[in-house]
């Protein structure tokens, strides 16, 4: 399930508004790079749902009103990254993806229940040091193979196992 | 100015969203192309504005509650240039780039005074026969030279010529 | 094995040039879209190497001296998909990935034994009717699902399963 | 005009292939930029040509046969701003364009009377300090603004100053 901030609307507002239009996102797949820029790991953040059940999430959340697309993003690395994550945003905000999550299932491959939120999705190289905060327990990093595998997608739900996929295939690595 | 139509919201709703959080919008760049996929003519919407003034502007609309991307791109498409234009949606959703109109001016090269716009640009070949509907007088195709005149320029505030520009290098076309 | 075509070389210059330099390839994914641009199935022909072994490729082939890519990419699609199977040249040159086909296996997920091949991707919607030519025994449409799954991936050697997944990926269907 | 470095090639053999086959080029644009992912800054490389004219161009060269894109992009990078100049190569290869320098000028904005070069294009940033290396004089830093002056793009011949603003109009600068 997508994070979400409630931020400068109230939760009613919010619920409102998410029943009547799209909510626009950003999304971030942390990743590990070598000097020559090729994806050596990818960062997940481990979240307990509120039933208990575990999974795994990229980095995400929404543009506030008056925020530019590259300061969400960076204000959502480093609430769940942590302050010293030195992530490298995008020079370009062309998103590699745009992910449209809907509340009914199988329109396309993301759901959400809560609401029609519309992300845009970017791989963003960190090169300092995560400390996951906020709703997250832990951070770990796997290897692309590893991010593919049957038993981590299970962990995705939602469709973000599919957009993680979708960003491994943009940087070159699929199986 | 962005193009707007109310929807799905009342106008009094609409207008308060607006004032709390980022609106989605998508944008296209009607092109037609030659065999080989070059552009060679760009089609602009005339229109006059609420005081008068004469504007060239791009097709563009909200994306509406549970509508998918590249729907809302083909009903804008069909709204602003008819039912037989003929419109080859992009495969990909990737978008040529991300504007961001704020209300305030100066903080993107992107103004629109109502809103806090986030469109998702297309560049979008028409094959059809097109007749400009709604609030639009004409239909007018330019040549990609013609396109980047600063006379041609002056005609699309808020940032609309940027954007054109934008598509233009992005399709190989730029002087 | 990425499909040649001798052309403005002779068969030994070709060779001598191939173990000195990267040959530019395009590769392009023929697809069906429906009217709002959606890939509803890709087109994959049927070839016989000449150790008897059947495989399904893309099109692909050189790019020759003095031609423009998107001419090289007009050129190998009729060349394999016949001369009225009206394909949707991109109006950017932007690939949606750059395939790098190495003789040594295992430096990327791409191989060629007889070359270093760097090789422009991208999807191309045809419109019309395809008749395959040349030492294609057929074109086979399959759908996205179908694309992915080990037994056709199993039949696309060389890497051409991974850019397949690709550019499924980049247009928004994976699995 | 693109810089070239003969390599693996004697100068007689890369002259033969240059009339043969269209050369494999990468560029990039080095940018600074902030926190936030934006540009603030282009460097250009100040280098005097053999007939004594002054010009300003991008980071350029060949890709080796058995080279990856992205080592030759790294290479590059160092060749021309030194060892400490901390390029971020991208974790795509996904270039913002593909240029395209003919030997006969006027059939794309590039060109180049030595050769058939197709070159893929990146923006880098680089974060360490940057000596210009090899044939080049100086490396200055300018605004985006400068970027585009007309006095600035008279000095880039060849279409590297379409480059320049091409890359400029992918990462939100254009004016």
């Amino acid at each position: 399930m997508t994070e979400t901030t409630p931020g400068w609307l109230s939760a009613d507002e919010l619920n409102a508004a998410r029943g009547q239009m799209p909510i626009l996102y950003v999304e971030a797949v942390p990743v590990r790079v070598d000097d020559s820029g090729e994806v050596t790991s990818i960062g997940l953040l481990l979240r307990i749902g509120a039933d208990g059940t575990i999974s795994r999430t990229l980095v995400s959340g929404r543009v506030m009103h008056h925020e530019r697309v590259r300061d969400a993003l960076l204000r959502h690395l480093e609430k769940d990254l942590g302050p010293v994550a030195l992530p490298r945003i995008p020079a370009s905000l062309q998103p590699f993806t745009v992910a449209e999550y809907f509340p009914t299932a199988g329109i396309t491959p993301f759901h959400d229940p809560r609401q029609h939120a519309v992300s845009l999705a970017y791989v963003v190289p960190v090169t300092g040091d995560c400390r996951p905060r906020q709703d997250a327990l832990d951070l770990v990093w796997v290897s692309p193979q590893e991010a593919v595998s049957p038993a981590l997608q299970n962990e995705m739900p939602g469709g973000h196992g599919v957009l993680l996929k979708q960003a491994l295939a943009h940087v070159g690595h699929i199986s």
